[in-house]
């Protein structure tokens, strides 16, 4: 009878500790790979990215494969685990391809030539993809290539997927996961491509605001009319689209869509209080881009602005004339681009109809509208109190002898939606990015530290869902 | 003892009418250089256009010149008219200049070809210059003409100041004026280049709006930002924008800029009751333009907010994203550019005060303007009790057999304010051009029966300001 793998972890993590250079050397090779998904000219590099991780999950004994999509190719790759694991299967999803590097003037080193340089937390890896989303995804394959050499074996039932066009909006993930659904069949998403709370503090982001992205187009006149002869009778379009627009916030910052708020769920008192106690520096966060003071709804705290309440954001806007000097023009149409983030149950759908109720509502008569939605998905509030979440929470208190937090994000990660959505499966988000990393910037860098804490933390997680 | 010019009005009035034809021909001369002023290309045809008007004035014994400018030259010529004469000294301002042709394929004849063809109101002449402002300052040319031939010589005095450059915006007018000061001294300018009420219905157009153009610009952020990461904490300066803007009328189309109404002057009863008689056709005036509701203000008819009430509209907006689908950024800046139509004694320097001042009273913290005026020009409200408003009435009512009306105009004539400005006079506008002529536009016309009536006009006026 074998040894229950929860009991190997010592082994493991000393593993993980020895081969640590050689964790490092196999990052800096695959940083090595310009895999930009954005440019044409990289197509072959994201192909040998793919390649280079099917030849590591072989490594490990993983049924691996490169699969072709309309565009880049995905990896596909499958491990059983010991035949006595009984734990979840882990579906663990990450992406190979990087932002493009420009301005490539503003890099201290060549962006795929990785550096290995001092910082206030020790060593750091300076690199495209560093961090986002090679360092966090190799993490992973150095937690399961140490259970391989000193563990015993992979521990538990696994499939990998790893895509490359996930910088590019994933447009061809959704399409595949669906053809696939079958074989794609698991119990929980891990994916690894959030942040820390800070350097000293883990954290599991356990809620997504979701988004809704519309167009709108008024026009008025059949034609530009000139300012002079028709100024003072004529509607102007912009004029009434900026009035139509100032008015999706009330004084408070509330905003006016009519029921835009009966999906939004109330913050609750535990909540609030737990989010207080994180000591959140409000007057950093907005002093580093130039801000003193927060421009959002009244009464919330900016942690529970950004993390629980939605908000409506005009994105761009234009019409008329925008060159030089003047030209006396009121134009038959302005067009802006609006995003509402979402939050609790709100219904993209809904949201949608919602603005074009408020936009047609006070609609001057003789304009005319037009909508286009860009995208849309829901928020996710992930239940927190699941055997995973407490695998990732013992994993981490472990690790770093300090309780992990519960974190929100403002923004959207579309994979975690499609998986949801497709498969019917939650995603687990333990990531180890810090916020000064400079992700899709010049000069991405990847803390040496959580790097080395990352691949523990995941040689954990194995452990947990084990049963350890 | 010479003949009172006046009196050889009947002579010099048979004479337009004989050499009728020939006068269409050298209109069609002229209108055969394609003297375009804000094409390079052009620039030897609006010599051409230059040396084609001096030689004309020559020939009817004015001092003429070609004056050189730093864009195309100006045209300036001197008669001292009859020795007996006791009338004012007129300054006759025109253009030789025209706008470009595009779109070439909308003609439906090449522009610089002149078509006699037949219309609803008989024959008419189609090419780029054919009303604006050849064929309108021809008029005044074959009148002096009809004078020389026919009535013993050019009866008044007279200046002719020519420019090339009316089309692009007269820069090098009001500087050249200003440097010929004395030269053009003069006691008023008339000035062809307005229209009719309609086809049988002469006009003199006494008021001008005058314009305040500015351009805003509003900062938040020191960069721009991601809508998921700082959207309902950090200050959108679109929405802010859209805000701020959005109030600049209420709900009666009231504009908001403190002290703005100060110095509008109401509408007089007599005003209103003489306006309200010309019968405006509201419906088909907005049906052409494809609108069916007045936009403006309330309380107001269509002619009264067109001619006598300010405006404010906004030409132009841009901010954030503008292509092709969705990007979710929260822009560092957003910008407009306004306009105010001004009437009565509103100050344009005084409007752009109140501009700022009524952005900066909304300006949220943390955000940051700056302002740009592109131009500026208070209205003309013109004194119609004058002996030359009178003697262009006569002589209208003379030709026409009805009573000319006294128009006004919603656009600006910037030469008008200039003239002014440094001139000290006043601008008598009789002009025959008609709603429907094209002006700027493909296939651009003049009806043959305004050319006449007009040349007929001029003549009648030249023996006005004799004393007839």
């Amino acid at each position: 009878m074998p040894t229950p793998p929860y009991s190997a972890i010592d082994a493991v993590l000393q593993q993980v500790d020895a081969g640590f250079d050689h964790s490092r050397d196999r990052l800096f090779a695959l940083l090595r790979i310009p895999s930009i998904s954005a440019q044409p000219a990289h197509r072959a590099d994201c192909v040998q990215a793919a390649e280079w991780w099917r030849e590591q999950l072989t490594g490990l004994g993983f049924r691996a494969q490169v699969r072709p999509t309309a565009g880049h190719p995905v990896v596909v790759a499958h491990h059983s685990g010991r035949d006595d694991y009984r734990g979840p299967h882990v579906l663990f999803y990450a992406h190979y391809d990087v932002q493009p590097v420009d301005p490539l003037e503003l890099w201290h080193s060549p962006p795929f030539d990785p550096q290995l340089v001092d910082g206030p937390h020790g060593k750091r890896f300076v690199a495209r993809g560093a961090v986002d989303d090679k360092g966090q995804s190799m993490m992973f394959l150095e937690a399961l290539r140490a259970w391989h050499t000193a563990g015993g074996g992979i521990p538990a039932r696994i499939t990998v997927l790893i895509e490359g066009e996930e910088e590019v909006g994933s447009p061809n993930l959704e399409p595949f996961v669906a053809a696939n659904k079958d074989e794609l069949a698991s119990d929980l998403a891990l994916i690894s491509d959030t942040g820390m709370w800070n350097v000293d503090t883990p954290a599991i982001t356990t809620r997504l605001r979701g988004m809704l992205y519309a167009e709108v187009t008024l026009k008025a006149a059949n034609r530009d009319l000139h300012s002079g002869l028709f100024g003072g009778s004529a509607l102007n379009p912009i004029n009434a689209l900026t009035r139509i627009l100032g008015e999706l916030k009330d004084d408070t910052g509330r905003i006016q869509l009519p029921g835009f708020y009966d999906r939004v769920k109330p913050i609750s008192n535990a909540q609030r209080a737990q989010w207080d106690a994180l000591g959140f520096d409000e007057a950093a966060f907005l002093g580093g881009i130039g801000l003193s003071v927060p421009s959002g709804e009244r009464g919330y705290s900016a942690l529970e602005r950004l993390w629980a309440r939605p908000t409506a954001d005009i994105n761009g806007i234009w019409g008329g004339y925008t060159g030089e000097g003047s030209k006396t023009v009121i134009p038959s149409e302005a067009s802006a681009k609006v995003s509402f983030r979402l939050v609790s149950d709100q219904d993209p759908d809904e949201v949608f109809d919602q603005f074009q109720r408020f936009v047609a509502e006070r609609l001057p008569k003789d304009a005319s509208v037009s909508f286009k939605s860009h995208s849309g998905s829901p928020a996710i509030e992930a239940n927190t109190d699941t055997p995973w979440v407490h695998a990732a929470q013992a994993a981490l208190r472990e690790e770093y002898g300090r309780e992990p937090l519960l974190m929100g994000s403002g923004g959207s990660i579309p994979v975690v939606n499609s998986l949801r959505r497709v498969l019917g499966i939650d995603s687990l988000l333990v990531g180890f990015s810090l916020d000064d990393d400079q992700v899709h910037s010049p000069n991405e860098k990847f803390e040496q530290r959580c790097f080395h804490h990352g691949i523990r933390t995941h040689a954990r997680l194995l452990a947990k869902f084990a049963g350890g």
